[in-house]
């Protein structure tokens, strides 16, 4: 059986062949990590060379770096050790001039720059589309992956929600949703953990604050989880004690925008379609301008990866793609609710992923 | 008195007229709040553009920040919406048309080229060096949120002393380190925590595994917080039990190599000296090839910014800059200790910030 990494090489090469390039160079941690098939060699390295005629991938990394590297990645992939001291645009380059053409992905603007400045004649171009595309199907060991990042999550919101009492702040609650993630062998955190309450929830991304929560509150608890490196993100709005009508509502609006998402999304299905599905139908309720955020975004090696569903997105949802699916009404100076699951796109209707963790009944 | 964001950007326009261009485009989120003096506009913005002939700064910032950013900003910078749907580099580049020429820091490669492409006659330059070399001395609002940030990093460090026993996990001993720095109102971690025990604490970055420490052997605690986005960066290493002949050699080393360093710099030092100073030293020790990273780094906004000590570096080491400074030793297959403290730099001398974070007594 041929091992994941190479399999994914495979399909990069093929389409990088298309572009009449000669190689491939990963920059961004996140294809580093796709392409070798190891967490750490995303965060400890500075690029990852593939030659598309033959010859061995090799990956650049900094001296305090290698021998992890070492033990961790497949004998087949050469490691370049860039010494302390060594300019790693420079030693990239290098490497790169033993081509006429290479197309790479996407990295800061500077840094680019600088490989770019030393990289001499070879025509170097810029094709982050082809490992967006390949990331977008999930295959079997990555959705394992953010199955067992769902896991952690779920501990994490049944945390939370013990937590949440009349009295108690936000970062207090944010500090128990950790906790109880990292308890059960968390890596890390996917993002910056949101804990909003009473007005502040109309701030769809308003982190933590030292807030007391109040009685009739609503609480909205947006975390992410990381194994492996494959994140799960989920957000959950809790009321404390009786919710008041209003409140009421729009929880039922929310959930029913995206119960309507739920069950229309199918392959080949645009990201400004399943957008337009829940602002259409809290549009319809009389919550028209309160939804300001997007629907939703792939979930993967990043948090937030193609594809969109926004208005005006063209992305296609295919098969085997992992996306969250978060409507939300937020009304300023009053309240929020935003409820956020993340769903796989089967080969005609979509599983949430996420189901398991607990929602408001209403 | 004039707001500290206003004389940030005056530093900034003097600098830039320099330039010869119009305007100044910050795109980088620590830039963004640097110059706004707002802690969510870096989080929540697309970019803040800053005429330098007069004129009202702009920022650029999504429909759901909007709300939030105009309850935070100083009512003298303009915020324009980007509306749900909208390309936010059309809207950035519509009003950098008003311009012939614009200079900005840094983003992503594609992110820079899609405002290029949309930007037509305008010339667009980088200059990523001017904030940096701003940022580079902190004032006295900066200090005190990076002191405050270091209290809870003590915290956290406390816990993770406390935590480390034999049979405990290194997961298990970040779960409580970061619970402890969270429940004393932390707004997040400034990095991916680490703790490596024994063999692993040779990685200098080995992040978090499910080992379980056991007795005599090493465990490097290296965390970090944020208070309003200043960060805080420590590393303690810790023996279980009674340290055997050849860690306490290594830890006396990398500890007198950090104190010949503390003594030796002074502004006008450059980053490749007091590198030297520390590698020498253990070099002399017969520790020659083990201190596999860097000597330290600048912290502000970001955790890693300039200056950057280190061989090579010709950074100058200035008046109120911060920085770190951790040497340490590596034995593959063994052992690591590495020390971090964060200096704060005088007219003549060192300050160190971290002195009451205990170290081991030796």
């Amino acid at each position: 059986m041929r091992s994941l990494w190479v399999k994914r090489i495979d399909k990069l090469k093929i389409e990088a062949r298309k572009l009449n390039v000669e190689a491939y160079l990963c920059l961004s941690p996140s294809n580093i990590h796709y392409f070798t098939g190891c967490s750490d060699a995303g965060k400890l390295s500075y690029g990852f060379l593939i030659p598309l005629g033959g010859g061995e991938p090799t990956i650049f990394t900094p001296e305090m770096g290698a021998v992890q590297l070492a033990s961790l990645l497949p004998k087949q992939i050469r490691i370049e050790t860039v010494k302390l001291g060594s300019n790693p645009a420079k030693e990239i380059s290098r490497e790169i001039g033993r081509f006429k053409s290479v197309a790479f992905d996407d990295f800061s603007y500077s840094g680019v720059r600088k490989i770019m400045g030393e990289a001499g004649e070879v025509r170097f171009e810029a094709h982050p589309e082809i490992p967006q595309k390949l990331r977008l199907v999930k295959d079997e060991a990555e959705i394992e992956l953010i199955k067992k990042a769902i896991i952690l999550v779920r501990r994490g919101v049944e945390a939370a929600e013990e937590a949440i009492k009349p009295g108690v702040a936000e970062y207090e609650v944010a500090a128990e949703a950790e906790y109880a993630m990292r308890s059960k062998g968390l890596e890390f955190y996917a993002f910056e953990t949101i804990v909003t309450s009473g007005p502040r929830s109309a701030y769809p991304h308003g982190f933590v604050s030292q807030r007391k929560i109040r009685n009739g509150e609503t609480v909205v608890v947006d975390i992410g989880a990381k194994v492996q490196g494959y994140c799960a993100d989920i957000t959950r709005t809790f009321v404390v004690g009786k919710p008041r009508r209003e409140i009421l509502t729009a929880y039922r609006a929310v959930l029913e925008a995206q119960e309507k998402v739920l069950t229309y999304v199918k392959p080949g299905i645009k990201g400004f379609e399943a957008d337009m599905v829940a602002r259409e139908h809290l549009d319809r309720l009389g919550f028209k301008g309160t939804f300001i955020h997007a629907l939703g975004h792939g979930v993967g090696l990043e948090v937030h990866e193609p594809p969109r569903l926004a208005p005006q997105s063209e992305d296609i949802l295919v098969e085997n793609s992992v996306f969250t699916v978060e409507p939300g009404i937020y009304v300023k100076g009053k309240f929020g609710v935003r409820i956020e699951d993340m769903v796989l796109l089967g080969k005609e209707k979509a599983k949430v992923l996420t189901a398991k963790v607990k929602k408001l009944e209403v």
